[in-house]
């Protein structure tokens, strides 16, 4: 058995990314961010769906077009459809931000 | 936005379950227990796979053919092959128990 609060070096220079699960139709990764950010221009353009929930931590997640970021705490949840563009504006630097993320396809 | 903390009754007399994404190979469902384990003599055995994680809380998991339970904290996942036969032997009764459940068959 194995914990998604473990193995995660105290100092995170990039974002951690770990796939713990590796299925046909599913992938489900742990991302641990510390502060960063995507880079200034840069978005997601997924060609899989995505379903990412916040286990700790803080996060802001801008899509495309959207006024304003998605300010996302521990339990929160969300769907990001394929191609819908988005990045992150913002994880707290105050403690490691804990994602899990769930891509699939459809049909 | 939806949190996985949100929305549970203090009192639990069942086992709660919610769908939080439905999609063509993949569901994902929130279970909350509250002391609650599977009835004696019951085991699950379900024709998808399934990856479950203890967001908080703690249970105890009986693989058939085990000798012991397994005991999952928060963070702790594992995964649970279709038709590998297993029961919740002990969920705590100090706090409510939230599980998050992927299910998805493969090919």
């Amino acid at each position: 058995m194995r914990n998604l609060f473990a193995g995660i070096p105290a100092e995170l220079p990039d974002e951690l990314t770990e796939t713990v699960l590796d299925a046909a139709n599913v992938r489900i990764e742990r991302i641990v961010s510390h502060g960063q950010a995507s880079p200034a221009g840069f978005w997601y353009d997924q060609s899989e769906h995505e379903w990412v929930l916040v286990l700790q931590g803080a996060a802001r997640l801008l899509f495309e077009g959207d006024a304003a970021p998605v300010e996302m705490h521990a339990g929160d949840y969300l769907e990001i459809p394929a191609h819908r563009r988005h990045r992150v504006e913002w994880t707290t630097p105050d403690e490691q931000t804990v994602w899990l993320a769930v891509f699939y396809s459809v049909g």
